[in-house]
């Protein structure tokens, strides 16, 4: 790509936009020298623009333009990209709001990807049907694609896969036998977590064909195909009756104006006596999810605040009884899958091209930097049908290990005091 | 009272009262004898009612009716009070909406305690004021009118009460020399707990003489009297700076109109970097609090939803850390209360009179039921501003004990990764 030569309305045109993102201390420079220097800010990661369509672009919408910009090579960033996207986020904020360009496209993505049942379908076949070899090259080896959780910071991402499919089965204090719904299964590795480690039956459902073919595979291979079925279907067609409904980072796919929806499938389901757990990317603040990641990403994805989630829970009386957000989680699990993608990167090209190797590191980097800085948190909701009796006293068990509960002569579960 | 003779018209009546309750299990009985048949029921509790207008009162209202006329010994319970007013609450979420009466009463009482400044101070004093000395006769010898937290059911309420202060100051990993806004302080326990166990430094508000009076006195007595100040004034005039800001079952005298209010006074004294944890009785819907218990015990009290808790986060981008639901641990300090209670009803009787014993007894009792039943909740909400640096890694540390603590290598937060 040719270096311009740009004018000083362009200069001009790089201040607007820095004016735009909050005047984050992050250097633009136009095209290979063309700096436009930053009063008391050096050895800070360089944004460099490579021709006028980028500048355009970031004029028209900050955030989009440079996520495009970036993925096609007429933007790059000089020095860490998630340290440069974390100053961004941080001046962001302070901000004035989207330009009437980016409020348009939000409003257009939201239109066109809703989703629907066919709409949902569409969408989740764009980003999870790949190819499973894809997320082989970075994944852990158990194929989980959510959030991990690490009991210290030095875990392996393997370990934290497994600890994180643990926390969440002993919150809803999963038993041997117990009926399990699972909306939004991926690649199957919690549903066959929950039959093989804690003896449930396992209903999984999820959209995605390629994702439902691998699980089955699977099942079979590991031997738990009597109990663990996988059903490639909507949520909205859950049917059945179950103990205990499971859905990790399918949310994010659902939509808030189908939240009641979704609430009424799990009543449906778990009754008044069961419980479950919700784990999804949400937010401080009601607002629509980046619109460069719903454009090139996650169609239709959208990360609610605990006040949208609410629409769950209360139409049926249900009860939040423990919220945990493990945002940082978040972001050391996207820094190991970012660390082994760029160790891909060669594969991923010859099997998407350079462009989708751009974009996708942009994902991983940007998801980090939205981590660490709070633009985004995960949150994993534990809930009750109203005449559960299965609440747990404390959330002690949770911290101890096996033996010692099983060495424990009181119940880690007490029934309704009278 | 004189044993009425009830009429056949009067029998309708009761069969009208029990639809309005939901045909709960409990058998209602006229006078002494003139016993309502339930079929299938027996050795459930019996309410007794003595004459026509408690009668009447009950068929305007049943909660209010029934409240205002067991304070006055209109109606009695035979059986046990808690067990009776359980099966009452779980019935009664199935019948019908409340009567035009009960409605009408209910939005009068919202009017009329609504909780402007004024009407604050009169709410609180009404409760609060009804004298030390009385609150002394059935409360922990630390004065902690909030719900404990009981590490097992077997826990004294003494060291439940211990183990709730720890637990909340653990939640907000309180350090040495931090400064911390204590809103609604009651009689200074945890107030006076942070400064002497956690070396913080305290300024804690409360709109009740009475405690305020009290509370200085045990500073001084406990020689922390440099470390707390006691204020007495409104959350709303609540000024200065703080690492921590803290409150223990206020929120619930607050009003959910004014909680975007106390977001504001909560983010001015700990700006973006601080942290905090609202401890309050909570509901899974939107509903107003009880109707006698506002009109008779609790004026202006209300028990919100998770939802309307957000109003007070969201402006400023505060981020919920934590939610624990405790409930049946509020249940269990109200099992202990009534049990103190009623040992001392011969000297609250002499203090109040006999129409308060029975008041009081019914909303402990009737407390109890709420909390078992699911009627309310309490919630625990920790949380921290946008930039808060001190956010724990996991919850583990609040499980571990003090010296598995001090010999960790591991720091028990973790600053943002970058």
């Amino acid at each position: 790509m040719a270096t311009s030569n740009f004018s000083l309305a362009e200069k001009w045109l790089v201040k607007k936009i820095q004016r735009s993102i909050g005047h984050a201390p992050v250097r633009m420079v136009l095209g290979r020298d063309d700096e436009i220097p930053l009063p008391g800010v050096d050895s800070k990661p360089r944004v460099i623009i490579r021709d006028r369509k980028a500048l355009l672009r970031m004029l028209l919408d900050p955030e989009v333009g440079f996520g495009d910009s970036y993925m096609e090579g007429r933007v790059e960033v000089d020095g860490d990209l998630v340290r440069c996207l974390e100053e961004v986020f941080r001046s962001m904020h302070k901000a004035k709001a989207a330009t009437w360009y980016g409020e348009l496209l939000s409003r257009w993505l939201a239109w066109a990807q809703a989703n629907t049942p066919r709409g949902s379908a569409k969408n989740i076949h764009r980003h999870y049907d790949l190819t499973t070899d894809f997320y082989k090259l970075w994944l852990d080896s158990r194929m989980v694609y959510t959030c991990a959780y690490f009991p210290t910071p030095q875990t392996s991402l393997e370990d934290a896969q497994l600890a994180k499919m643990d926390h969440v089965c002993r919150k809803v204090q999963l038993g041997a036998g117990e009926k399990v719904i699972e909306a939004g299964c991926g690649w199957g590795a919690l549903a066959i977590h929950m039959a093989k480690e804690y003896g449930a039956n396992v209903r999984a459902f999820n959209i995605s064909k390629e994702q439902i073919a691998f699980a089955r595979e699977r099942a079979r291979r590991e031997g738990v195909e009597h109990q663990v079925e996988f059903i490639q279907d909507d949520y909205r067609n859950i049917s059945g009756k179950c103990d205990v409904f499971m859905s990790v980072g399918m949310l994010e796919h659902v939509g808030a104006e189908h939240y009641t929806q979704l609430g009424r499938v799990i009543h449906r389901t778990m009754g008044n006596s069961g419980r479950g757990l919700l784990h999804f990317i949400g937010r401080n603040q009601i607002r629509p999810f980046s619109t460069w990641i719903r454009k090139q990403i996650f169609p239709g994805a959208h990360a609610p605040a605990l006040r949208e989630v609410m629409d769950i829970f209360e139409p049926s009386n249900m009860t939040v009884l423990d919220v945990e957000n493990i945002r940082m989680h978040y972001a050391l699990t996207l820094e190991h899958w970012l660390a082994r993608f760029e160790k891909s990167t060669q594969r991923v090209q010859e099997m998407f091209g350079a462009d989708f190797v751009r974009a996708w590191r942009l994902y991983l980097a940007g998801s980090i930097a939205a981590f660490t800085t709070g633009s985004i948190q995960l949150f994993q909701v534990v809930f009750a049908g109203s005449e559960c009796k299965r609440i747990p006293w404390t959330r002690a068990y949770l911290y101890q290990d096996q033996q010692e509960i099983a060495a424990e002569k009181e119940p880690r579960w007490i029934r309704a005091m009278s």
